[in-house]
């Protein structure tokens, strides 16, 4: 638990997968923290001078040092608060929860989103729609008990939020089929188990204006087609 | 140290900076391990079997327990053999430690390969080339001492290889200047340093072979052009 001399603070903006992980691992630790609203279209002074690399959300600052990258983040508080361990304990399981968290990002995340953004060429959105769902598979399988991380949530888990709340957002704003409970019955009850987690839920942000915001988006890229 | 019980193998090919992290790494712990060679043009099936993801060099496996990708292995291998760290002991620098690697990986590595391919479009390459050169910047003024891991090499200067031996290479075969020492005299300089180190210098593969492979791919780039 963060003491009176600790400041914990987290740059971010609601509707950020990317920031929600960290939130949830505060929350599962049980850290009080700061949140300090960013507005990604007018990026403040401060983002700029914590992540002057990706000039992105989220950064986490302990004590004004601030740490990027939501993964990093998280093995960062991960060993500052070792109560309630997010990371397994054993290394080779250690190691596999890193590689699927890194396979979320660089399969998962990045096909979803460019099959978002390429409207127009069918072909290159059904290559990522494809990638995405090759992906999706890849965990299906992985996937043996109620969590990623066993009986608890854990890093995989967290890292997944993308998936369990993001990517149905993203079927129902583009129509796309992605996350189904026919083509992946255990990822869709494992989506819907974490969603009703208690601390996940509380850290989740409100799905109608998320919702409307990309939608808005979305219309916005079809009318410039 | 590996006892008889264990069987240490790393799957890999000469010429990969991947697969030479993890053999930096396991040299500097003093592990023993078999080096499997791997034919990229026709992939072992022990290779299929044990990355079925990104079918990729390097695999590390560990009592017939595979690990890829070569941030996690290095990660992997500074847990199980805690002699000579690689990661420093002091949460928020491994954060930062992994930061720099990932940084590495996403935007040098990347922007640089993307240099040497993209062949028929000059703008693109030169973003490329500009995107490199604004990465190497940053780890310019990241270098605080001898090594970005103090007076010993770690975690970063391990991720590094690929700036002290595959950027100079890039180089010489393409005539592209990006790791020069006027325009990054501390980092040309920690690769002088890095590149003479007694364990990097024996993990180096042979740099003529190398350079004639690099030099007859790229040929071959330029010819069908």
């Amino acid at each position: 638990m963060a003491t009176n001399q600790e400041e914990v603070k987290l740059l971010g903006s609601v509707g950020s997968a990317f920031v929600c992980r960290v939130q949830i691992a505060l929350e599962l630790k049980g850290i009080e923290y700061k949140f300090v609203p960013e507005n990604l279209a007018n990026k403040s002074e401060l983002l700029l001078k914590y992540n002057p690399v990706y000039k992105k959300i989220p950064v986490f600052v302990h004590n004004e040092k601030p740490i990027s990258e939501s993964l990093v983040i998280l093995e960062y508080i991960d060993e500052t608060w070792t109560q309630n361990p997010i990371l397994p304990f054993e290394p080779y399981q250690r190691a596999l929860a890193r590689f699927w968290s890194k396979f979320i990002d660089e399969k998962i995340v990045a096909a979803s989103v460019k099959a978002v953004h390429i409207i127009d060429d069918d072909k290159e959105r059904e290559k990522n729609v494809a990638e995405t769902s090759d992906s999706l598979g890849f965990l299906e399988n992985e996937l043996k008990d109620k969590f990623f991380g066993g009986e608890e949530i854990g890093f995989v888990d967290i890292a997944a939020v993308f998936i369990a709340f993001w990517i149905p957002l993203i079927q129902d704003v583009t129509g796309l089929q992605l996350l189904t409970a026919e083509k992946f019955p255990k990822l869709y009850k494992w989506s819907q188990e974490f969603l009703n987690h208690p601390i996940v839920k509380q850290c989740l942000p409100p799905r109608d204006p998320v919702f409307a915001y990309f939608k808005a988006h979305y219309d916005s890229l079809i009318a410039s087609k």
